[in-house]
């Protein structure tokens, strides 16, 4: 096979009838070049922090980026091939990684990832073919080259993006150093971290008790009894604040919340410190603890995002061998109206709590996200989320929740990438999305042309600085023009 | 922003594809003007029964609309402020709540309250201009003067929406005063009552035990005693039946059924009448009731719906300060195949059974409803409802369920609604978007053209005629032209 | 009504719009007259080993298809009217079956059974009206003519098909002597048996430890021993191997998997042999057996086919005058994720696995199956199934899954049908949405052209072939040009 002519439809992701076609076209060009607001994802602070060159296209796009993983070890591509994994077995070099992932890029046909990848080559890289066995060493070389120059570092393709605004994701007990270093140098409005607890949460997760003690040396503060613990979260809430954290996040695999007596949780906290309490109490434990960070949200204000419904290393032999986040984490069925009526009886009401929340369960959106988003003040939907974070999949979102919750109830977009050269892209997928929801809602005179220009600016812009308290973020855009 | 021009764009929700829309434009024509049956709605029977002028817009059209309320509410919005409540907050004025609705009515953008609305603006009240903050007086003014005249007034409406019959929904204990003048006024074959008992069945419900009390005396029999119970309830359905009604109305929590031997049933109705049955055990014997039912209907001819499937009164606080049905009914995942084993086991294949099932989660519908109603003769499903009474959420169940349970094993649309001048609206809109399903057939082949003409009729008319028994009903329309 | 002309629509299943259309057209001649690949179906292997003449058109396409008598039950009409049954009630002849059928024929619109019927009227038997009660009897006689001759013979029929390779499904019991003739006969490369063990590993069906002595007794092994038992399974899945098996198939109620210890295993046994075993413990069974299962697959190299989800003879009433397979089979929500868990952390990530899944619960495409099969290298996903065999329903699982499972972990279309004459019909209508499916994907600038005339070439006959290890199947076809 001859290597294939690169190129990006101009129209792409557009339905074809010209009609629609045109209208998709006219809202899209108010938001092709806004600036990008990023309120939630999982780049790494340090390279915006030392802002140092990437190497090659093997450790940028392919190594960390689990939804590669995952496709390619599905098909029965050994990690250690594309350069992963810290045991005995030999590693593959980042160039025999990217050719092995070259030749085998077709199994990505139909997949979000082919399409932020080739837009990723051929506007970042200015790529003219497509990636195959027989252009691969050309794409490696080709990219490495380009790496090597300042075009490429970090911050300045945040600059190229006009990435206005972008956060990081940091557990607990991290000491935000690489945010101190991007405060230093004039960074700190641009790049911000989020608030992410489950760590010292979660007594699941192993090593519980050995953080509550690290939290307590950090704060100053008694964490082996249950008072002293939530001073010290509440003291590392602040310490996120001080570095322009806006928002915290919550990846419990079931959203369960509780509200516990005094005595009940004291008991509780104690079993879960002494590592002894059950399946079922430290669920109730967390669920508790997912509710004090909602009324500490109300006293601190910091949005509340929570992402449910993921088993995580479902593949224990997988997670043994490579560790987390190699795509072996598999969502769930979840139950959102009993298991958030607790939270919600207490604060649903309240004007202070903004309560994001996302799905991998989909057969949530009409049953219950939805109607729970168009009645209590507090909730708000996030974008469709990781396995939905694609053409149908934010189709399908749109289609089943906007009868019901309307657009006023959800929040933009948001990335949640560990990719950084794919931020432009994923954006990119989600405006044309909304506009194709948009003109079609007018195309069958549910929405007029003016409300629907309207609304393709507040979707790409206001919903997400409203939602995550970001009013003071410049956005300014020349292209953006209100109708 | 100025005014706006309002008009209804004479294609909505049709395709836009020409050859489609073309297809669509026949097949609507049949029923455009087809008279309405309406079985199952929750409008007052008062209103017809004295005829009395609407005073407002606000009073008529907000206030009573759970849809307008819940969204409003979910972006902060004080009930008071629209006009709602009884306590000791300040109420506002019908001109004042209107004025905030107008002004927060871009919340409804792609909702189908929102077209809902705009139809009955314009093709009620002949308004030329959209709502908004500017037009709110203007808007309020317009339509309260007519209200005041002799054209507006509830017969003289449903005169003019060309409605042949209309069911209302009343509790066990009502004394039917409204139908019964209604029949006194030559309008008693028109206006039906629905018998819906939930609050003498389930034990859940406060007041239970009261109420068996307040059975008793009505029908002169000792409710107490679990044969005297099920003798008033004989007597109830009777009472019914005489004011014209056809069919009864089940809205449990869940839709489980249960056969319970005779001892079984004795200790627990005991329980439930002295309050100290559990959780467990009023479930059960909700559910026998609902067996009982269905045993009753094939006694009496009554057909039985069952809405299951929505957590009632999900936001306490709300219910505390406003009362029930202000749009905290949050819908929850249901398991249909398990729950109504124990009935269909006894009557499923009945002939005098009709057992019309409605649902709020949609997952149900191919993997649950079309294979029962694709099977038992004695199932039927309802349209798709509360939530789902929507463009995409009419779309999603006919695309859902046609291929497994066919046409004929659905019975037409009914609008569900307790806002009086949104059933035009309502209807249009279902028959809009059975065409537009029907033309998407036709043109993949999969449907001649001349079925398609007959069938939007059969949809649109004999089907909810058979459904619930009114092939009494005179549905002769000029416009109804067999192809 | 007078009687309507019937064809068939060349562009059926493709979208309207011409640019689509003529994509669809372009895909769709590259592999309209592929051979015919049905690595899972239901036929009786007796046809064609005794290779006899069919009888009647009811008794071949009404009587035998459980699809025809649920919608035909479900409006009421007594089975024994439509030829079915063995009790007492006076059956109807084939002619009087086939009237009422005709008569019926409009219940079946908007289904697949209409389209696979009106394509076997045409394309097998030249039918050019639509069959109604006034060519009832034309269709019968007509019908009947024809399958007096030769060309209507078993085997001819699947010449005529280019049927090049034909799986039927057999108990774990069976004695494969339809096989036998057939491989005589030099049959045996193009129809296999698949080995479904259910009757001899699922205690909850009755005769289970009968079926144990029986099993015992053809394999020589003493199975009222857990290790004889294992034995004897294995000596049964060589047997079936030896005549040409491939593949296995397994069809519990729910997808549970367990691994037990040795102690916990013999112990189980016992108690299900002897029929003591509690419900729970039946389940556990059952998955422990159906991981050895995959053990064994990975022994002897069968490829292993799961398909949970179906509540078995839902209607009692109807199994009691009727038997199995009368459309009383209602699918049931599962959870896949957890049920399968103890199997993909043994044998998951193994390379000589290969486990085909198949749903019912299209909520678990995107939330389960996609993601799953996404990741672990064994698993496949199987096509939509059984009551998602049709338009929407393969439009829906492809919609679903590619974004996240890509094409290359899906395997292909299998009819799954006791219907041979519906076999053409069936695997049509799966190339045409496969091709719209890859049409729609162009359209978008979501793959290329070129990739989507690669892919449905890929998608009819490659990744079945590759699946179920049928590489050795002859399947040149003149028409497949590669693009």
């Amino acid at each position: 096979m001859s290597e294939k002519i690169l190129t990006l439809n101009p129209d792409r992701l557009f339905p074809i009838d010209p009609n629609l076609r045109a209208l998709c076209r006219s809202l899209f060009s108010l938001v092709e070049k806004a600036p990008i607001v990023s309120p939630h994802g999982h780049t790494d602070p340090a390279w915006f922090a030392t802002n140092e060159l990437f190497s090659d296209p093997a450790s940028l796009l392919l190594t960390p980026d689990h939804y590669l993983l995952r496709m390619l070890h599905s098909q029965g591509i050994a990690l250690e091939k594309l350069g992963v994994g810290s045991g005995s077995a030999k590693r593959a070099s980042p160039r025999e990684a990217w050719r092995l992932f070259a030749e085998n890029y077709h199994l990505f046909r139909g997949t979000p990832s082919r399409m932020w990848l080739d837009h990723t080559f051929v506007t970042i890289f200015g790529l003219t073919q497509s990636l195959s066995k027989t252009t691969a060493d050309w794409f490696f070389d080709h990219i490495s080259t380009q790496l090597q120059t300042d075009a490429f570092r970090p911050r300045a393709l945040l600059d190229r993006f006009d990435v206005r605004y972008l956060s990081t994701t940091e557990g607990a007990l991290d000491d935000l150093r690489h945010h101190q270093t991007l405060r230093a140098d004039g960074w700190g409005k641009r790049i911000a971290p989020t608030f992410r607890p489950d760590d010292v949460l979660d007594p699941d997760k192993s090593g519980f008790s050995i953080r509550l003690r690290q939290l307590g040396e950090i704060t100053h503060e008694d964490t082996v009894e249950y008072s002293g613990y939530l001073r010290a979260l509440r003291k590392r809430r602040d310490y996120f604040i001080e570095h322009g954290a806006t928002a915290t996040d919550h990846g419990p695999s079931t959203p369960v919340t509780a509200s516990l007596s005094e005595r009940e949780i004291h008991r509780l906290f104690d079993k879960c410190v002494k590592d002894t309490a059950t399946v079922v109490e430290r669920e109730l434990f967390r669920g508790h603890m997912l509710l004090q960070m909602a009324r500490m949200s109300i006293d601190d204000g910091m949005v509340m995002q929570l992402h449910a419904g993921s088993v995580r290393n479902h593949n224990p032999d997988l997670f043994n061998r490579y560790g987390p986040d190699k795509g072996a984490d598999i969502p769930q069925a979840v139950n959102f109206v009993h298991a958030l009526a607790p939270l919600l009886r207490e604060f649903g009401n309240h004007p202070n709590l903004t309560l994001i929340l996302f799905t991998l369960d989909e057969s949530t959106y009409t049953r219950e996200l939805a109607p729970l988003a168009g009645h209590y003040p507090s909730i708000k939907l996030g974008p469709p989320w990781w396995f939905h974070d694609s053409p149908d999949g934010m189709l399908r979102f749109r289609r089943h929740v906007t009868e019901t919750a309307g657009f006023y109830n959800t929040c933009g977009f948001n990335d949640d990438t560990r990719a950084l050269l794919s931020i432009p892209a994923r954006h990119d997928m989600a405006r044309r999305m909304d506009c194709r929801f948009l003109a079609e809602l007018v195309s069958e005179g549910r929405l007029s042309d003016d409300e629907a220009h309207e609304l393709i600016i507040t979707l790409t812009d206001e919903l997400v600085r409203n939602a995550y308290k970001l009013s003071h973020i410049d956005h300014t855009n020349r292209q953006l023009r209100k109708p």
